[in-house]
This record gives structure tokens, C-alpha cells and sequence, in this order.
């Protein structure tokens, strides 16, 4: 009998979907679940774009082009303009299938098998599985809550540079840390890969959600000064609360980067034909849509933040941005604790989901102590799921 | 400034898809293009699908579960119990972005990098882009058109095997030269297969459509026997003209290759929400439909059989299933005339759009006469297509 490659156990389970298996018995034995592991807002998709729906005339069902629907790559160029990236145009637009595809794509374009991408830990989870299947390695630099998980110095990310290394893998506004990079973190990043001949990969999922008055300083500021090296990788997912669409964008002005990820797209046919149309609605949808999600995330993010601050031996950071935050719990083991909560804990017959923080390090034994929090859910379910936290963390010490 | 990965150039352009271009132009300039290059149909999708998207009424557009969600899993296995399957559960069923997801999920949970699979050519030219990017080689055996296209003998099989190999990927119904297999061929694969420790990966996706009264073999016909080897890999996209809709899946009894694989599915989150809720009702699509189809395509098999046994020089077999057909031209290289049929031959201001099928091959030379045809227009349509085939190829080998 043949054996399964090797390599398939080095595709991770994510530590943000292990314990569905749980949460599903849970909810089956009539237990209500809030859901803070996973980043699938309760917010509303526009109007504008549910409208495409009901008002759906075309059949059937059709193959659209590789590179992505003519009206959505026109309605995505027309999204990078309305920032001030007019240099944008269409043919520089990889339609791709949610941010993932985006991302898996660019690590396959920019690596050989076994080179190296450097990321900064925790990092968004699933670059473990895309560099998996890619063949890539990440190496991890550690940030720390202390330093609320910015950047460390030029020197120490130089070290880390090696002849494998072919390029710097970043989240800003970063999942999962909610870290915001400063316009100088950034202007680093792009001076390190023009020193060292490197590309740059920027996920810009979360692009509109800062906080404070801090705005993203996005990759695409400095794309035309490295033309060949920036990559940016981006997703419809969060920004209209589209995550069960599965459309996202990889945006660059490399030429020969383009032609190659749309042969891959080739062999993939093409993305979503009802998603595109529906996406495609984003050129309808009000500016003021955006504003008020905005504000949305960060009432939650205060009330998150104000809570979890509260229970003893928690540790947090405010987060600058995006929807999550790593927090630091006065447990041995996150992952059993978060385990324990779908299985053992109980109030009122409620509960909570969380993510274990381990899956977000590459670096082993790292996050053991730490998870993931989503702040996806309105103000007064956050609320009662920080108080079923504060309970759980008294118990679970106490029966531990 | 940093390299491409070389390993980049090693993912083909879609022979289905690189004329794209041309065919742009052309209708940019007025002219009517006949697409018998892709497995587009024009059929309709059935109104119960439709009528979902009709009657939406669900919002935030979130992400499904990754395995698929519990409605279309469950779909998926009444149908595959409607066909007699009743050993297959929604635990051994994983949801996938198309069949191509799937083949591409298979090739990596079989494969090492490096690993071989034998592929009976010409084959689906997107096996090319799934094997580059999973770093997988193609070990191509020739069938030919004299024999129907038809498998080798076992031992010639047999002598293709080497300690590199790892599997039998196989398309039943075949696209592109719509063979459809003998109980006896399937039986000999099974054979293989057992004796030697291989897995077989049996692409589908055309299932229902066999014409003269033949039906298909389906290894799931023999998946109890070979539990742990057989991968058979499907989609939605032909069976209710749901190409646009970006659903597949692979079926499997083997426990560690089901875990392996939702892993990776867990990178990619989930496959879209919308077409899953759509495709769901397939469970109250009548039986009628399938039936209506077949038929449709059967019609038009039949007058594009007719039709191009009437051009001189062309060879041409009666496809036996799916929807398309190698056939061999009067032309000494086949991509330089389907280029030519889109930049220069126009008749009433129309022209056809056919792949060249030198990219199904893997073998470098092979099928540089032949093109594939894709009969997924109307009988009209269809008619007009091989007339305008007929006077492009008088008029090629007089002007070149």
C-alpha cells in the first residue's frame, strides 16, 4: 500500500479552525458559542452588493477570465485610484481567490524550493500552510508584546538575511497582533530590500481599520520606487465583510511576476463569477459604508480592550489596528485552556472560542501562554464574552 | 534586484486560455467569435439554483465551514448515494475550488517533490500547471487517435512504473478526446494499482455524459476494495453548468489523506459561501435535467461528428463521452492556425476560437496537428462553427 507524502503532515492544522470539531459538539448539546477565534465579522455586506443577488438575471453560470472579471479588475483599479495610487491600472491586478490564493501565489512566484521568507512572529497563521505547500521556509523574527509587536531594529532583521532569503512577508494592519507599522518601519522594509535585493510581500487586508487617528502606511506608496520587488497582496474579505466570497487581489508592476501568476490562474480557470459581480458593486458602495465600520472596530476594540484589561493576570496591548489582539493568560497551556472552554466550561449554559496563540509562532513553544482574540462580534456580545473569560480563567485556575 | 523563481517558467500558459488575447481583439474589432476552445456550456443552470440567489436573504457573506458547508456536504453525498454509492459519508467528502482544487490537493498528498504520476496523453492540459506547482513530474503514456484513444496494455503501463511513481491520474470520461473506459481498463488500473502500490486519481467530472447507450465506470465502483488508494476527484462545474461557480470535490475512504487534505483546506479557509448555498439545491434538481442534457450534448456530438468527417483531410474518432474531441487537421502546426482563425481569417465577420492541442501533450512535438474541440454551443451555433472551420481550412493551406 502506498504511503502519503511526507510533506502533506507539514501542512499545519489551523490553530484558528482545530477546535471546530469541539465547538460543533458544544452547539449540538445546545450550548451557545461566541466566536472570537476567527476573523468573520458580524457586520453587514453592503446593500449595494446583496442587491446583485436578488437581482440576479444572468444563467448560466459561466467561467469568467483568468486574470479576473473585466468590471471587477476596473472596479478594484478604481478602489486603488480613490486612495491616490493612480498608477494602478488594470493589467497590474491578479484577481485571486480570497487573500490566501494571493499569497500562496506570490510565495511560489518569488521562492525556490527551500528558500526562505522572512516573517515577523506571531504571524497571520496561514502562512505556515501556504509556505507549506510552496516548499518555502519561513524564518521568523520574534516580536514581543512589550514592544507591542513592532518592528525590531535594521541590524536585526539583516541578520536574519541569508542566501536563501528572497523575501519579507508582512501583515499591516497586522493580524494577529493589531500592530500598526510606523511610515519609518516601513520606509526600513523598502530600503532592506533594495540593499539586499529582496521582494516585499505586504498583506493589506486590513487597510481602513486603524485606530487613534493612526492611518496605514501602505506598500503601495513606495511601489513605483521598487517596481519589481513590492508585492501587494489584498482581500475583499474583511474590508465588506465578504469573507465567504473567497476574492481577493495581488497587485504589482512587475511584468514577469504578472504573466507568470496568471499562468497559475490559467490552470485554475478563474475566480468566483457571482462573487466578482457582487464584489464588483464596491464602486456603488458609499465612502460612509467604510467610515462606520471603522468606527464599529474601534468601539469594540476599546470595550475589548477596556474588559480584558480588567481580569487579573491578563496581559494585552492596545491594538493600533485590524481586529484582533494577542493577549497573554495567566495559563500553562492556551491550548488545553482553550480546549477546556468548548469541552468543560459553562455559563449559563454559554461559552466562548478563542485561538490558541502556538500556531501564530514558528518558533516552538512560543504563544504557549498567549491567544488570538477577534473582536468580530457587536459591543454587548464582546462584553458578556469578556466576562465569560474573566469566569473561566477563575475556574480554571482553581480546578487546574 | 531579486530573480523570479525559476520554477515559474515551469507553469505552462492554458493552451485552453493564451489566446485569449487574440480572441479580444477580434470581437473588440466586431467580429463574432465561436468559443469551441473551453468547456464553457451554454446550457442552462438549473432554475432551482438560480432562484437561490433570487431569494437571498442571508448577510454578512461569511465564511463557510473548510471541509464544505454542512448543506452542500450532504447534497454531495445523496448524490453520490443516488448512484448507488451508499458507503460514501460526508466525513470522506472535502469541498474544493473546482475539480481543479482537488487535483492539485491530490497530487500534493500523494507526491514528494520530485515524485512521478502517470498520465495517459493527451490529458487535460491544467494537469501541467497542477503538477508544476506541486513540483510533481508528469510521466506521460501516448494513447493515440487509431486506437480510440484508448489504454495501453498492462504491460505497457507497467514498464512506465518506477520507484519515483506515486499514482494514475486519470479523466473518465476523458477531456480532451472524450474516450470513455471500459469496465476492463478500469479493472486493469485497479490492478495496477493493488500490485503495485500506487494510488489512482480519477477525474470525473463528466460522469453523466456517455452517449450509444454506454455508461461510465466509476472507480467508485471499486473504492471499497482499494479504500486507501482510490482518490476519485469531481466537480460541479459541467453537471449543472456551474463552471463560474468554483465547486469540486474530492472523495476518498482514507482517513489520513481526508485529514491531510482539510488541513490544507483550513489555509484557504473555505470555498465560497453563495455557490455552496447554491449548488445545494442540486438535491432538488429533477432527474429529467441530467437527462435532458446528455441528450443536448449527444445531438451535438453527433453533428460535429457528422460535420467534420465531411472536411477533407481531417481525422476525426466518434467521442464516446464528455463533450469535446481531438482532432487531427490538414495543417502543419496547429497553434499557428488557431491564431490565425482569430488575428486574420474572418467569414460574414465571424470566426472560431479552438484550442491547439499540443499543449495536452507532454510529450514536446506531439499533437502539433491536432487541435481540441469543445461542443458546448447550440446545434446552430455548432454548425455555423465547423462551416467557418471548413472554409479557414481551404483557405489556410492555399494562402500559406
Amino acid at each position: 500500500m502506498p504511503s502519503l507524502a511526507k510533506r502533506l503532515e507539514s501542512v499545519p492544522a489551523s490553530p484558528i479552525r482545530k477546535l471546530v470539531p469541539y465547538a460543533q459538539a458544544a452547539k449540538k448539546s445546545g450550548t451557545k458559542v461566541y466566536h472570537l477565534n476567527i476573523g468573520d465579522p458580524d457586520i453587514k455586506t453592503p446593500e449595494e452588493m446583496i442587491g446583485v443577488l436578488k437581482s440576479w438575471d444572468k444563467n448560466p453560470i459561466s467561467y469568467e477570465l483568468s486574470q479576473g472579471s473585466t468590471k471587477f479588475l476596473e472596479a478594484l483599479t478604481w478602489y486603488y485610484h480613490s486612495l491616490g495610487f493612480t498608477f494602478i491600472e488594470t493589467k497590474n491586478i491578479q484577481v485571486t481567490n480570497g487573500g490566501s490564493e494571493a499569497i500562496s501565489m506570490a510565495l511560489f512566484a518569488t521562492c525556490e524550493p527551500g528558500d526562505e521568507v522572512i516573517v515577523f512572529e506571531p504571524f497571520y497563521a496561514n502562512y505556515n500552510s501556504y509556505a507549506a505547500l510552496n516548499g518555502v521556509k519561513i524564518h521568523a523574527i520574534t516580536t514581543t508584546i512589550e514592544s507591542g509587536f513592532h518592528l525590531p531594529s535594521k541590524k536585526t532583521i539583516e541578520k536574519a538575511i541569508n542566501d536563501k532569503t528572497k523575501a519579507i512577508l508582512f501583515c499591516n494592519p497586522n493580524n494577529p497582533t493589531g500592530t500598526v507599522y510606523t511610515k519609518e518601519e516601513i520606509e526600513m522594509l523598502v530600503d532592506i530590500a533594495t540593499e539586499h535585493g529582496l521582494f516585499l510581500l505586504s498583506d493589506e487586508v486590513y487597510r481602513e481599520y486603524t485606530y487613534d487617528g493612526k492611518t496605514q502606511v501602505s506598500l503601495l506608496s513606495y511601489m513605483p520606487k521598487v517596481p519589481d520587488q513590492a508585492i501587494v497582496l489584498d482581500s475583499m474579505s474583511k474590508r465588506y465583510s465578504l469573507c465567504g466570497a473567497r476574492l481577493g487581489a495581488l497587485v504589482s508592476l512587475n511584468p514577469n511576476l504578472l504573466a507568470g501568476v496568471l499562468r497559475i490562474a490559467q490552470g485554475r480557470l478563474s475566480s468566483g463569477f457571482i462573487d466578482q459581480a457582487m464584489a464588483s458593486e464596491l464602486v456603488h458602495v458609499e465612502n460612509q459604508y467604510i467610515v462606520n465600520v471603522q468606527k464599529e472596530y474601534e468601539l469594540r476594540r476599546d470595550a475589548l480592550f477596556r474588559g480584558l484589561q480588567s481580569i487579573p493576570g491578563v496581559t494585552v496591548r492596545k491594538p493600533e489596528g485590524a481586529f484582533y489582539v494577542i493577549v497573554g493568560l495567566p495559563v500553562g497551556d492556551s491550548e488545553a485552556f482553550c480546549q477546556w472552554l468548548l469541552t468543560d466550561f459553562r455559563d449559563q449554559n454559554e461559552t466562548i472560542m478563542i485561538a490558541p496563540a502556538g500556531g501564530f509562532y514558528a518558533t516552538v513553544g512560543k504563544g504557549k501562554n498567549e491567544v488570538r482574540i477577534a473582536y468580530v462580534l457587536n459591543t454587548k456580545d464582546l462584553k458578556r464574552s469578556i466576562d465569560l473569560l474573566r469566569i473561566a480563567l477563575s475556574l480554571y485556575n482553581k480546578t487546574k
